[in-house]
């Protein structure tokens, strides 16, 4: 017992946390330099050796407490942080607001009070409200994840499609990446397109006018800042090339990154018909024959088939979408451990 | 670390997996042969001897991941394989239909391919639709569990029931066993009828005549053959004996099976009532008299007592019921493991 | 693995389970002499200073299985005891009555059976019946702790409580300690007011007239009956100081708890309104002034701030309320700890 425990407590997996992580909480990368980048990048690395492994665990979060509290529905980002925590030993507490007291109507700083003072060492929550994360990692002692906030942010899901791009396309400067969707309601595109700015790509953004936020158009400052609101119309976003016509926002992209229709989300009006939509934005192997020769292909599911992309194309060699949940796994053990190295006093 | 990787890795329960199991899943137990009953049988001994142990835990999936998918609920099957996974050392994670996002409309095998890249060895599934597992099986490299879909199989239902007969009586060819109640709409019954057939056993099933399916007034061939329907009109099933009246068909039985009468899986018209169902079919104390002295009393749960079976039968000494819930486990401890060893390149 | 497995059957955590702990089940603290709860609070000290290590871990109940059964929602108490499980070592399997077979309709004593058949050393459950988990425990052999059955009792809340108290204030007896709120309908004050007589503490219960139990005002015999009702009424309690006026209640108060005003349970009549509720018995800075300096303010959560509890009482100093849940984890490994012990042969 005790050889073991000191194994766990003393076995690095990488060399040491890289310097440039310094973190308590991971809210957004809106505010992420590129070091900061890096080192999540060179931790996954690491990550996905374990993962290569005969026995893919490593004891580095041995005796921590995960608590994963969602307020939404989700199947793989749940269940990857679940798999994420327990292959680095640590022990996860799923709660889901349907199953628990959270119908009572406790207040969400009096749950998460109360998961803190059950032991909770990281909360990983997912909520619909922008901004609800912020509000907790203000009232916490606890480090606190974003799995992703109304329409504002979902950090590790940025951070696993530039960790998947560079797999393939090494250094990301300058590479055109476009970005196709409901850009106006998505957290995935807003993380996305802080990330891959960060990191030198050439965004660009493709919809219908209706699904493009107002910040597209009149880009602000204001990096970092809370979300106060759960439309992304008060959300800062750096400068991307704007497009509405698909094929023009194709030519010689890199990598496509389409996003799911969010069809509960959006209000009635902003889109004549899922028909339409799909007609003149789907992205399929005539389409995709406009971009790069072996453009990757991209989408952080679920997937609508036959809407925002054809079947043929998704399980198309050109296709990383598996690759992107795979990788996911591996980036929420490096965020995982970055954070819980980082925590420590 | 290393110590206790190596040894988790190397340490056998059993000597090895008995050779005749090459498969990667368990769908159904149609087309097995009586050496792979046989050798699921002579596994599941080595696991009741694992669970007798003082700590009754064997590192042999260590660093497996095991997913529990179920689209109807259950609490025996989910937890007998929960307990089973986490005693054989695997990390298990669950995922019901109702709190994923198969909410959000994700198509099956949209689900299943992301559970798979997110890391699962094995995939445990329950499905409302027949067949579901083949369909997932055919898009997987990991393995799939059946656990019960539609009207058509429940495996390791089947092979938990012929392990506790055997455990009593010791070879089964020839032994008489009454199946009783639903059989048409019965996944336990339809498994059952396919093991025991193979293993020699003479069985036999009474029901009123709605609730018997046409393939037993005129078997099929058809064995291993895909389901593509939630009745089990166009399941095949081997040559049994069929008796309406629950007095004849007892007659020298040594073990009776009572199913338990789905009131919200039955169509309209086909009972008169649950009081004359009882009237004629519930199996009682005064009814078991016609079987053999000490006739095994099973039951696959959950049950309606005073419907299909008497509350003193379900609890008398000749019921095995609990330890058929007992040997549940044992059972899909040594399919989790076979198909585990199996699986390996 | 050897070495591991000795090390884990041998470790003892605390010395040896108290002398004065002989139970197989904790249904409720009504029957406890001073001596068994003592030996909760030094086997919770033993278990405070596990959860102060580096890796707050021990393996005292390595091998067993652990399982939760809530009929009721609930988030603290559930996540509590599954990470007192885990820290121990054993393996939690959770199971909620709306994802289980309970939608069956199945039987409480079938689906307990069940559990049991299926390996549970110890189950955990809460159901809105008062009495249920002692029902439960007479058709078990697996140890019983009861989470919280109907308005009857919550004896891992009230020793959590207790172990609190003593914490700041040492010997309790004597201490004048005032529960105000809905006494009627609560199993956290039945059975703090049980455990809090039984150490010598001078109770106080302070509620409008209508949510005080009749009991209260003809103080019964009849400790440790088992409970038949799901009102009060019926129950037992020990004789308390009663006062209608909350004012006069705190004077000279060192501690006051007050209760969730659980606005489902009560039948309309009871109260005129949640606004004339909280005039003249929310707990808040002003009336506090009336105990004595530095009183303990506790709640057993979850909370509604600005009824029975003001927002800024909450969070201020005297406040031990998170203390309370944090102290939860640890008393509910004490009593797993105890339990297994005990349960041993």
């Amino acid at each position: 017992m005790t050889q073991e425990k000191l194994a766990s407590a003393t076995t690095p997996v990488v060399a040491e946390p890289p310097r440039a992580w310094t973190r308590r909480h991971l809210l957004d990368v809106d505010d992420f330099t590129p070091a900061e980048i890096e080192a999540v990048m060179q931790t996954t690395d690491a990550m996905k050796e374990v993962m290569g492994r005969d026995v893919p665990r490593v004891p580095a979060l041995r005796g921590k407490t995960i608590v994963t509290l969602f307020y939404e529905t989700s199947t793989r980002t749940r269940a990857s942080f679940e798999l994420a925590g327990k292959a680095l030993g640590a022990d996860v507490i799923n709660i889901s607001a349907g199953g628990s007291s959270v119908e009572k109507g406790e207040s969400l700083i009096d749950t998460v009070r109360t998961l803190q003072a059950v032991g909770a060492d990281i909360l990983v929550m997912r909520h619909w409200a922008a901004g609800a994360p912020y509000l907790v990692a203000r009232h916490l002692q606890s480090a606190v994840i974003n799995a992703g906030d109304g329409a504002h942010a979902h950090p590790t899901q940025a951070l696993l499609d530039l960790y998947t791009i560079r797999n393939h396309l090494g250094d990301i400067r300058g590479r055109r990446v476009v970005i196709v969707g409901d850009i106006e309601h998505s957290r995935v595109a807003r993380s996305n397109i802080w990330a891959l700015s960060s990191m030198g790509a050439q965004v660009v953004v493709c919809a219908p006018p209706t699904l493009l936020p107002t910040a597209i158009r009149s880009p602000a400052a204001g990096r970092g800042s809370i979300p106060n609101g759960n439309s992304s119309e008060s959300l800062a976003l750096p400068p991307v090339e704007v497009e509405t016509h698909l094929d023009r926002a194709l030519e010689s992209a890199e990598v496509v990154m389409t996003l799911r229709l969010q069809k509960e989300r959006m209000q009635s009006g902003l889109l004549p018909s899922l028909r339409e939509y799909a007609t003149l934005y789907q992205l399929n192997e005539e389409r995709i024959s406009r971009a790069r020769t072996g453009a990757l292909v991209m989408h952080p599911g679920p997937m609508n088939e036959g809407i925002e992309i054809s079947p043929g194309l998704a399980s198309s060699l050109q296709s990383v979408i598996e690759e992107q949940v795979t990788n996911g796994v591996a980036v929420r053990m490096a965020v995982l451990y970055l954070i819980a190295r980082g925590a420590k006093p």
